[in-house]
C-alpha cells in the first residue's frame, strides 16, 4: 500500500514495454492537448502506443457513428496489445450493446488483453461480463488520468504499472469517519469475506441497465459504485432500483467509491449524500463501505471487475484483495 | 376539442361540486402562495377541498418522513373524496413503493375516487397499475397547475372539470412538423389502434423501474412519456432500458410529450432531442408521436392510466380517445 488514503499492493518488480491500445468507444474526444499528452507520458513510461485510425473522429457528440466506435472495439480487440486504454468515457457504448462481438472481446481477454476505463465503460464491462463471464478493468482512461494537465496521479500509475506487469494484489483504502450506529456498533462492521465477485463501476450505467441482457447476474458479490454529477437524491433513487431489482440483496458487500460534482440546494434542508448511506443500510444487510478511491477523481485504484477477490475491514482499514491474476 | 394545438374533447355538461383530497406523498411544498392560490382556484370553482393534516409537513426535502407520506397516501385512499390530487411531485415516492397498501388505493379507487398527478407521482401509478390494474390519472398538481401565478391553464382546466364530470371523452393534438422518411413516408404513418392500454408518465420514473415488481407488463400498449431537465443524451439511455429490457417492442405506439429544461452544449455538435426520436425510430416498428400536451408545462391533458383506450393519427393530427369512463 503506498499511503495512508488509498493505493495498490503489488510487488516490486521489473517489466519490458508494454503494447496500449487507445480507442474510442464513447464521447468525441475534445481535449487534444490532453490526448497527446497521455500518448506521450505512456510513451516515456516505454510502452508502446498503438492509436485505433478512429480515435479522434467526430460524429456530433460521438467519437465517430455507431458503426465507426463498434469496429474500434473490435480493433481493439484484435490488435493482440496487452492493454486496451479507452480514450475517454461521456456517452456512447450503450447504443452499441446489441452489436458487439463479445466472444470476440473474451477471446482477447483470454490471449492476454486487458480492457480498462470506466465511467461510460461500465456498460461494456458489464455486457462482457454478462455475456461471457470474461474480466476487464475498471481503471483510468488515456485523456483525463494519463493526460491530466498537472501530470497522471501517483497511485494510478503505481495501480496501471502493477496491471502491466501482472503483480498487483489488491488495493487497500482507509473509509470515511462515521459516526456509530444507535446501537453503538461501528457503521462499517469488521469483516472478511473471500472468493465473492468484485464488479460494478459508474451507478448511472449499471442502473441503466437493470431489467436488460447486459447486467450481470452476480449472486455474493463485492458491488462497487461512483457517480459524477448526480444530486444525491439520484444517486438513491438509481440504489432503489437496485434495491427492488433484487441486485443489492444478492451482494456481501457494497463499496461505495467517490460521487462527485453534485450541487446540494438550499430546499435540500440536510438531506445529502450521507443521508443516502444512512437509508441504504437500513435497506440491506451487507455492510456498505465508503471512500473507495475509485470515481470522476485523480486518484483512482484499478479493479479486477468480474474477478474473484476477498474483502476486509477493520476499523476505517479496507482492503480489496485479488492475489495475482496473470 | 378546445384548439389546434391540443385539448380534450368532451360533452358540455351540468356538475354538482365535487370532494378534493390534497395530499403530498413526494417533496416538501415551498411555494406556500401557490399552494393557497390552488386550494382557492379549486374552491371557486365550487369544490370542497380537504387538506390532509401533513400536506405542508417538512422533512429535509420531503413532506414528512416516509411514515408519514404513507399516511398521508392511505388517508387519501381512505378520504372517500372523487379526487385525490397531490400537492406536487418531486422526489420521494420510490423510497415508499414496497409499503404501499395497493389493494386499499385500487378499493378506493373502485369507491370512485381518481387520483390524479404526475412526475415523481408515475412512480406510483406504476405501481397502482402493476400490482392492481387499478386506474389513476396523469394530469396536473396543485402548486404548479392550480397555483399557478398566472392563473391555471384553461385546457387544463377544462380537462379537470371533464373527469370531474366524468365526461371526459379523449385528448387530440396536433404533432410536430417533421422532414418525411427516406422513402418518402410521413415521420408519423396513419395509424388506428383500438383497445390498448394507455401507460407511460414521466420517463425517469418510469425507467427508474425498469427490472423492479413496480413497472406494469403492459402488452400492446400506448406508451407515454415526458421529462423535465434531462439532456437528450439521458432521454436516449432512458429510452435505450426500455429498449433492452423488451418495454418498447410491447408497444403499439410510444408517444412523447414534452422534453423541457435542458441544455444542448456545444460538444453536442447536432445532437438533440429530434436525433434521439429519429434514433429511436430506427429502434423499433411502432410509431414515435410527438408533441403530446402532457409534461413539466402548463398546458397538460389529463391521461387515464392504465384504461383502455383508442389512438388514431392522420396527418399531424393525433387522438387518443376512451369515451366515458364513469
Amino acid at each position: 500500500m503506498h499511503d495512508a488514503d488509498g493505493g495498490c499492493c503489488g510487488h516490486t518488480h521489473a517489466q519490458g514495454p508494454r503494447h496500449i491500445y487507445i480507442y474510442s468507444p464513447s464521447s468525441a474526444v475534445r481535449d487534444k492537448p490532453a490526448f497527446k499528452r497521455g500518448i506521450a507520458r505512456l510513451k516515456a513510461q516505454g510502452h508502446e502506443v498503438e492509436v485505433d485510425a478512429d480515435a479522434l473522429a467526430v460524429h456530433t457528440r460521438f467519437a465517430g457513428d455507431d458503426a465507426t466506435r463498434l469496429a474500434a472495439i473490435h480493433r481493439a480487440a484484435a490488435s493482440g496489445a496487452d492493454v486496451a486504454l479507452i480514450s475517454r468515457g461521456g456517452y456512447g457504448l450503450g447504443r452499441l450493446l446489441p452489436q458487439i462481438d463479445y466472444a470476440a472481446v473474451a477471446k482477447a481477454v483470454e490471449r492476454g488483453t486487458e480492457f480498462v476505463g470506466f465511467s461510460d465503460f461500465t456498460a461494456f464491462q458489464c455486457a462482457l461480463l454478462a455475456r461471457t463471464g470474461a474480466r476487464s478493468w475498471a481503471g483510468p482512461v488515456l485523456t483525463a488520468d494519463f493526460g491530466a494537465a498537472d501530470g497522471p496521479d501517483d497511485i494510478m500509475l503505481d495501480c496501471f504499472e502493477d496491471l502491466l506487469s501482472g503483480h498487483g494484489e489488491g488495493s487497500g483504502w482507509r473509509m470515511n469517519k462515521e459516526a456509530p450506529g444507535a446501537d453503538g456498533a461501528p457503521a462499517v462492521p469488521e469483516i472478511y469475506v473471500q472468493d465473492a465477485t468484485l464488479w460494478g463501476g459508474n451507478l448511472a450505467m449499471l442502473a441503466s441497465l437493470v431489467g436488460t441482457p447486459y447486467l450481470p447476474d452476480v449472486d455474493g458479490g463485492i458491488l462497487f459504485l461512483e457517480d459524477v454529477g448526480e444530486h444525491p437524491f439520484r444517486v438513491e433513487r438509481m440504489l432503489t432500483q437496485l434495491l427492488y431489482a433484487g441486485v443489492l440483496a444478492k451482494q456481501k458487500a457494497v463499496v461505495l467509491g467517490q460521487f462527485t460534482e453534485y450541487k446540494l440546494a438550499t430546499h435540500d434542508k440536510g438531506f445529502k449524500l450521507q443521508s443516502v448511506v444512512n437509508w441504504l443500510r437500513t435497506q440491506i444487510q451487507a455492510p456498505v463501505l465508503t471512500n473507495l478511491p475509485f470515481g470522476h477523481v485523480d486518484t483512482k485504484v484499478l479493479l479486477p471487475m468480474g474477478a474473484k477477490v476477498s474483502l476486509s475491514v477493520e476499523g476505517r482499514d479496507a482492503l480489496i484483495y485479488w492475489g495475482h491474476t496473470h
